[in-house]
């Protein structure tokens, strides 16, 4: 079985239609339009790129790492207020049914209004007659949920608990998470209907840590798009990792079976950190140092001494603290993570500066071997006097849901303690 | 002079092509696609709907009020640190000229590249490449200006202190303002671009007190667009003035000639109210208690005892304190507002719930036979068991900007104190 395959994508379709008997369409087939569903992680991956369209919610991956990245983000942590295994199993089968029905663009449950009129509503509603638009979900799981349920022998190497790194400005309050579900959409209606259900489902068996809305990608996973510019006004993801470079997923996103532990086996590491950007310093900064520091220039984005974005980078012609030149994979034994992130802005502290930045999402196959390396190589990055990191949390994102019989987490949690 | 007529584009449009100097087209122009220049506040109003493309800013009113709704928002109120007058007239055809260009889809002053490698950029650039996405930019005067620069005698009568309301439990850091500005964009990270040039601009001037993300539009004003639903599932402004309806917006929208003061002709007042829903509790409401408390059904939005979401309701068949009721003109000897609201979830309060609801924006002709009226009315609503007013503002938005040696607030302050 191939990543969220055309084989995958079969069954949703048909089931978008067989799930309608009390369900709700939601998406294209309530608002009369066609419902196109487009695969992730491999070359049918421009369908998905269709305006409104659903992406295959089963497969070999979860949807959401290699799926070209959607305009808009609605990330939440949460934490287990249970200590009741099978409940906790329970939430899971019932979050796996509804992010499948979600990600196909119809309603959970009963819907909004399909339930009884005694009855709170099964959906909240502010989805109906909005399209899939792309939506994925994709769950992970933080250190801190090996503490319980009787895991402590589950939890893989490579989960580590973050080192603390030079700058790090760390909120307890933005930072960790039993769980994750990290929500991505073209629509952001979408991407918070999908949380707020989700946390809805959740009532009783955990509750939500922090949660991160984000408005712009910032990094591109089809090299043939447009590459996003960040909010200090750079293009960034250039050389990231496309949803179609198999070979490097393969390398440095997917756990192999090989790695250990099993469970893992198809899933992903995770690296999400809120970023702050001291705009209005950056604001004040000359143009020459802002490229200095990127070792790009702004307009065009290609390496010092290059002419287009896409060239090859020469490292030496970049300043020795250059921010490409030190996250570059040559600096770092060939580190190479994935990146998802999204510009943030939180409305405005209480020195009315905006309370913006990057809201950084990276994953891949080891952690050790990815963000910890190039972050620490990054201690020495002039960037640092711009930017802060503030909230920080790490999660293994297991394998995909292989089918309607399967749910979230079911190689972990299967077998009873 | 109409509205934002097609006279009034195309000088917008020559300017995208002749500010090109050493000025950079952020917007279509550089993305290698057409720029449409689309009018607001009469028919040609559907042009701008159409994907990416601009809408004229000058015209005898602002644009941004009677202009079909963009789907994102972020909307700041600024405070006055200057006390020289001078340099705030500045900074208002500062904020004019970038306004101009940013609408058209282009850089601020010599771009984000474009000007010496020794000083900072004049555009922070995260916008370059990006289309002009109807891009709409609002100004407003709030009450505490007026104790300014010597003002005191121009202050509109309409332009009240919002007098308290039942439930209303503010925060004054989320309320008031001496100025504010209303960015609308179909793309978010346009609408964040604005308001961070405005603020940079703005620097030493003015500083922002606070500022609102809107994600998700809640009310249309084009009659036949598919009505947005609210957070809490419910079709939002299905009667709503529509940007089309000339009588509508004369009568309950733009301030006339006769009403006074004279700078004012041509302008609206805006309440803004920041109302966070208690989400939680509303969804554990049953579906029938939900629709009795809108008074119309959740799925097509009809009128209680109605079939279609735009028949007439017959309000005796309401509850007495159904939303819908209480805020019908009929129940408000006939007072009128053009909404313009958007959702927001801001992450999550200290006990897990998203803090989440309405952006209220609301324009009108007189506040105090507008919101006032209205507001006092719905003191019985039922619905305040699930909202609370958290943050409210309002502003005096002058007349439009004529041509290109006009400035925001011309005919307020044109004359020396």
């Amino acid at each position: 079985m191939t990543d969220n395959s055309a084989e995958a994508a079969a069954p949703s379709r048909r089931a978008l239609i067989g799930w309608g008997g009390a369900g709700l369409a939601l998406g294209a087939v309530a608002a009369g339009g066609t419902v196109a569903m487009a695969t992730a992680g491999d070359d049918a991956d421009q369908a998905g790129a269709e305006t409104g369209a659903a992406i295959a919610f089963h497969g070999d991956h979860q949807a959401g790492v290699s799926t070209p990245v959607q305009d808009r983000l609605h990330f939440a942590a949460f934490d287990v207020t249970t200590d009741d295994r099978a409940a906790f199993v329970q939430m899971l089968k019932d979050w796996t049914e509804a992010a499948r029905k979600m990600t196909a663009g119809q309603a959970v449950g009963e819907g909004a209004y399909g339930g009884l009129a005694e009855a709170p509503p099964d959906d909240t509603g502010e989805a109906l007659g909005l399209k899939p638009s792309r939506l994925t979900l994709t769950i992970g799981f933080g250190p801190s949920l090996f503490g319980k349920f009787g895991l402590q022998d589950q939890r893989p190497e490579a989960l580590i608990d973050l080192p603390k790194f030079a700058g790090d400005n760390l909120d307890k309050n933005r930072s960790g998470g039993d769980l994750c579900i990290q929500a991505c959409a073209d629509d952001p209606q979408v991407a918070v209907h999908a949380i707020r259900n989700l946390a809805r489902i959740g009532f009783g068996k955990v509750v939500i840590r922090w949660s991160q809305l984000g408005f712009g990608k910032t990094s591109s996973t089809t090299p043939e798009a447009q590459t996003p510019r960040n909010l200090m006004g750079f293009k960034d993801g250039t050389r990231n990792i496309a949803g179609t470079e198999t070979d490097r997923l393969k390398k440095f996103v997917w756990v192999d079976e090989k790695d250990g532990p099993g469970w893992m086996a198809g899933g992903s590491y995770l690296v999400a950190r809120r970023i702050r950007m001291h705009i209005e310093t950056w604001d004040r900064t000359s143009l020459q140092e802002q490229e200095d520091i990127f070792g790009r220039d702004k307009g065009e984005g290609a390496p010092v001494g290059k002419a287009k974005e896409r060239d090859e980078p020469f490292l030496k012609a970049m300043l020795p603290d250059a921010h490409v030149r030190l996250a570059h994979p040559d600096s770092n034994q060939g580190a190479t993570i994935l990146r998802r992130g999204y510009s943030f802005t939180d409305g405005t502290d209480g020195l009315g500066r905006l309370d913006a930045g990057l809201f950084f999402l990276a994953y891949q196959r080891d952690v050790r071997e990815g963000f910890v390396r190039i972050q620490r190589n990054l201690a020495k990055d002039t960037l640092n006097e711009y930017i802060q990191h503030v909230g920080s949390a790490v999660f293994a994102v297991p394998p995909g849901v292989r089918g309607t019989d399967d749910w979230w987490g079911s190689t972990l949690l299967t077998e009873e303690a």
